[in-house]
C-alpha cells in the first residue's frame, strides 16, 4: 500500500511542543509577546465560518502589498511559510536541471521537501564561522536553483542586500533563487525590493515570528507575477482553500498595527543583544545573530548536554546533532524575565560542570 | 523556471466566491446555518496565538475519536479534506501498480491530484442513472487503488454499507480503497466501522458541510493506524503544522454539541426532500440525493442556461460541462427562505422558456 513517494520520505522533526509540564519555551523561535491589541480584543464573526474563505486572500494580499510596497499580484499566501516553500519546491525545481543547492547548515526542512518531490540536492559548504559560502552558488555550473534563509537558520547570520544582488547577478536568469526571510524583521535587510529587478527571485516570509501568529499559520511569497501564478497553479492542484477566514482577518489586523509591531520587534532585538553579551561574558561562543534566536556554544559542554541539562531544569532549547552544529544550542529570544531565568540557570552550573562531561 | 510537475498540472476550479454582489449562494455546498452556539459566543485566546499549534491535534483527535467511535490513533487531521485527500494520493497510490480508478462522474479534484503526483488514472463508467458502476472496481485486474465519494458528488447518490463491504471483499487487500465521506452526515451510511475490519480502507471527512465550518478548514481521515502513520509521514514532509489553534478549538466545540448538529442536519435533509419534490412536480429530473445538494435537470433548459439565468437573477448554482452532466445543475440546499426564492425564480421562467433555447 506504501507508494514509492512515501518510501523515500524522511519527515521533518519540528521542535518539541511538550504537554507534560510547563517549560520556558526557547526552542521553536516563537515570539515571546502576544499579537497586537486589536487581535486580543477581537470579536469573532462566527456566522461567516459556514462559508469558504476567499481562496485568493484578496484583502489580505492588499494589506501585505501595502506593507511590502509591491503590487498585490506579486504576492502569494499559504498555510504557513512551510507550505509556501513546499509549493515553491514543486513549482520551480526540476530534477532534470541538476541538484537543488542549499547550505549544509540551514533549515532542515529543505532536504525533506526534496525527498517529497524526488529532487536531487547538494548541500554546499559553509565557512569556518558557519556563514554561508556563496561562491558555491555563484560558481555552480549546473543546478536546479538555490535556496537559503536570510538570516540563516539555525545560525542567525545575515547577509546584506549588496551581497544578494551580487549573487543574483552571477546566477543564471532561468534558475530560481529562493530567499527564506522568516527572520528578516529582526534586523536583516530584506531583498523584497530586488524582486522587481530579478524575475527569478522569490522571497518567502511568515507571520509566525515577528507577527506573533505561529498558532494561526500564515506564510507568503513575493516575486514576479509569473512566479506567483505558478505558485497559485500548484496550490490549486493541491488544496483550493489553504488560508482560513479567521487567519486572513487577524493577519490584516497584525499588518495594520505598525507601532505595536515595531515596539515588540525592538524589544526582541534589545533582549537578543543583551543576552548575547551576557553569554559572551561567560565564555560562550555566540554567533552574530540578526534573528530572534542565538546559536551559541557553552565554553565546555557539548550542545546535547546543554540541551538536556536545561530541559531537566524546565527550559527548552534546540540542539542539532550534525558535525558542525553539535557543540551549540539554538536559544530563542524570550521575554526579559524568561532570559533572566535562563541566565540564572546556566550560572548555576559553574560548580558542577566537570561531572557533566 | 517551470518544473515538469508544474507543466503537467491542470488546477481544480472551485465554485465561484463572488464579491461583485450579494448572491443566494447555492453553489459550493456550504451549510446554510451557522456553527453551534458555543462557537458563536466564543472568546478567543489571543495570548496563545504566538505559539505553534499542537502538530498532532491530540485534543481534537480525542474528540473526533469519541464521535466516530474509533481510537484516536485511527485518526488523521488536515487543513480541509482536500489536503487530507492530497496526502492520501501521495501516500497510497503508486504509478507502478497501474492507474488510480474513480468514476467518470465524481469530484473533479481527483484527476487534479493524479496530475500533481504524476499518477495515471482511469475514469470508470457510471450507469445510465448516474449511479457508480462498482463492477469496474471489483473486476479490475491491475490498478493502484480506488477512490469514490459516498454519497457521490455531484450526483448525491449514496451506496449502503453492504455494497461497500462487498466491494472491499472483492478488492485486493494490498490496494487502498478511499471513500470520501464529505457528505455522509446528510443521510448516508458511513463505512467508518469497516475500517477495523479492512486494513486497506481509508475514510475521509470534513467539517465544511454538516459542521458549518468551511471557513475554518478542517478535514480528517479514519483508518488502520498503519495508514494514519503513513499520512503523518507525508504531512511531516510537507508542512508540520497544518491545522491552526483556533480551528482545532472550534472543531472540538462543534463535535460536542450533538443536539445542535442533529437539529441542523435534520433541517437540511427536510428542506432537501421538500425541494426535490417541488422540482419533480415541475417536471425536473432530480437524482435521489443523500447529500446537502440536488443534481437536477430542468425539463427543457440545458444546465448552462439554467446556471446563467439563475446567476442573472441573483442565485448561484454549479454547472459541470461534461457529456453526462451538462443537462443538470447542482443546487446546494439553502435555508427554507433561500429555497423559496429559488423556486419562485424558476417558476417565473415558465412563460418565456422558449426564447432561452
Amino acid at each position: 500500500m506504501e507508494s514509492r513517494l512515501l518510501a523515500r520520505l524522511t519527515a521533518y522533526t519540528p521542535g518539541e511542543q511538550p504537554r507534560d509540564k510547563k517549560y520556558i519555551k526557547l526552542n521553536t523561535n516563537e515570539n515571546p509577546y502576544p499579537p497586537c491589541p486589536k487581535i486580543q480584543k477581537k470579536k469573532i464573526n462566527a456566522e461567516d465560518f459556514r462559508l469558504y474563505p476567499d481562496p485568493d486572500c484578496r484583502v489580505l494580499k492588499e494589506a501585505l502589498a501595502d506593507t511590502l510596497r509591491v503590487p498585490p499580484s506579486h504576492i502569494f499566501t499559504g498555510n504557513g511559510s512551510d507550505e509556501v516553500l513546499s509549493f515553491a519546491f514543486a513549482a520551480f525545481f526540476d530534477a532534470d536541471n541538476g541538484p537543488v543547492l542549499f547550505p549544509e547548515v540551514t533549515y532542515s526542512f529543505y532536504p525533506v521537501y526534496c525527498r517529497f518531490y524526488g529532487l536531487p540536492f547538494r548541500e554546499t559548504a559553509v565557512n569556518n564561522d558557519l556563514s554561508i559560502d556563496f561562491s558555491s552558488f555563484t560558481e555552480s555550473k549546473a543546478d536546479a536553483g538555490v535556496i537559503f534563509p536570510n538570516p540563516n537558520a539555525p545560525t542567525g547570520i545575515a547577509v546584506d542586500r549588496k551581497t544578494i544582488r551580487r549573487i543574483l547577478t552571477a546566477r543564471p536568469k532561468d534558475r530560481i533563487v529562493i530567499i527564506d526571510e522568516a527572520y528578516i524583521d529582526f534586523g536583516g535587510e530584506s531583498a523584497v525590493e530586488l524582486t522587481g529587478e530579478f524575475e527569478n527571485l522569490l522571497i518567502t516570509g511568515t507571520f509566525s515570528k515577528s507577527r506573533s501568529l505561529a498558532g494561526l499559520r500564515l506564510g507568503y511569497a513575493v516575486g514576479n507575477p509569473k512566479l506567483i501564478q505558478s505558485l497559485e497553479k500548484v496550490k490549486n492542484s493541491f488544496n483550493s482553500y489553504t488560508v482560513n477566514r479567521f487567519t486572513q482577518e487577524c493577519a490584516v489586523d497584525a499588518l495594520r498595527d505598525i507601532g505595536y509591531f515595531e515596539k515588540r520587534r525592538d524589544e526582541v532585538i534589545r533582549t537578543r543583544e543583551r543576552i548575547a553579551d551576557e553569554l559572551r561574558k561567560r565564555g560562550w561562543d555566540v554567533l552574530p545573530s540578526l534573528a530572534n534566536f542565538l546559536f551559541a556554544a557553552h565554553p565546555t559542554l557539548p550542545g546535547e548536554a546543554v540541551y538536556r541539562r536545561l530541559k531537566d531544569e524546565g527550559i527548552l532549547v534546540r540542539y542539532f546533532d550534525l558535525p558542525k552544529t553539535r557543540n551549540r544550542v539554538r536559544i530563542s529570544v524570550g521575554t526579559p524575565e524568561e532570559m533572566k531565568v535562563f541566565l540564572r540557570t546556566v550560572d548555576g552550573w559553574n560548580n558542577d560542570v566537570s561531572q557533566l562531561r
